[in-house]
């Protein structure tokens, strides 16, 4: 997605081999029309596949899942990282661990928005090591309902998450794949010549 | 706003006189459709207010506040309730009680995105005590920035948060203000004959 990665090489900035910062647009501040943009794109990619709920993660998948969900016509859920005092009752959990934050969360969702019927597509803001897109894919599934696809906004394709999440037959679809964050440069795949 | 008091009526739980259930459509499962509305309607109420930047809060005030912005065509920040690893530097930060949660969380905003310049919009999905409203003001004031006004998705006017926001000068513009929840039933303030 073209806009997407001017976007990056404009306004991203890296922060080492592993940490793209892309808090001006995506992760704290939002540009609201460029999220427009990523839930056009997300909504074309899985046009065709009978989408009935979008499923993301709070906080910052909630902008790229609303935007794709209003673009399918579907309504969006957001799990938690963990339980509030009003939502304790028929709840689906699982444990996601964060690399970058170094912490595990139990995440959650109310078991009564997802069922047998749904074909849901899981939308996030990052890819790395694919543990937050395997915990939702768990969600789903013990809600007995099929992951359609996953939809990233930003891939790093260095790390083992695509792989993990190829291995397990989930189609990935990403806006950007990054190659390599080395010598605090930007390169994504296209240009080294990966496969797409 | 009729059709979120339509919404609020038709999907909306009263789990107590305190606690009103919105979670198929407002902060767990989401409807974009209403939401786009809600950004409509708030970007209609402050459109003469030359509105700079929306800021909110993870994670419920995310969707409402990022179709805020789009309709205002500004960007949108949200702020967390704790630190990352990634926003350490730069941060301006105030303290939020949560009574329904019971809990008390910093929240932070980096200082890179609100300035002395800026007219700032706030908004989240809930007004009770008015404390989160609160701590957003603190922040947008320690940047030296304007408050212009605070947009509200559902108030409860029997809290004393509106209260509290209007005795400190500011502007509340809520989309459907609840006047009780008791009896299990929700009474909109207008039919009760309020003062608007």
């Amino acid at each position: 997605m073209d806009l997407l990665k001017q976007k990056i090489n404009s306004e991203g900035t890296v922060l080492s081999e592993h940490v793209l910062k892309v808090d001006s647009f995506i992760n704290h501040q939002i540009d609201p029309a460029l999220m427009v943009e990523i839930g056009k794109e997300f909504a074309k990619r899985f046009k065709d596949n009978q989408i009935t709920k979008v499923l993301t993660i709070e906080s910052s998948g909630i902008a790229p899942g609303l935007m794709a969900a209003l673009e399918l016509s579907v309504p969006v859920i957001f799990a938690r990282k963990r339980k509030s005092l009003t939502l304790v009752n028929d709840v689906l959990t699982s444990t996601v661990h964060s690399f970058t934050k170094n912490e595990t969360n139990e995440i959650s969702v109310s078991s009564k928005f997802i069922n047998s019927t749904d074909n849901v597509l899981i939308i996030d803001d990052f890819l790395a090591n694919g543990q937050a897109a395997l915990g939702l894919a768990d969600l789903v599934q013990q809600a007995g309902a099929n992951v359609a696809g996953i939809g990233i906004v930003i891939e790093k394709s260095f790390q083992q998450g695509r792989q993990l999440l190829n291995e397990k037959g989930y189609r990935v679809e990403s806006l950007a794949r990054i190659q390599s964050l080395e010598n605090g440069k930007v390169t994504f795949s296209e240009e080294v010549g990966a496969t797409l």
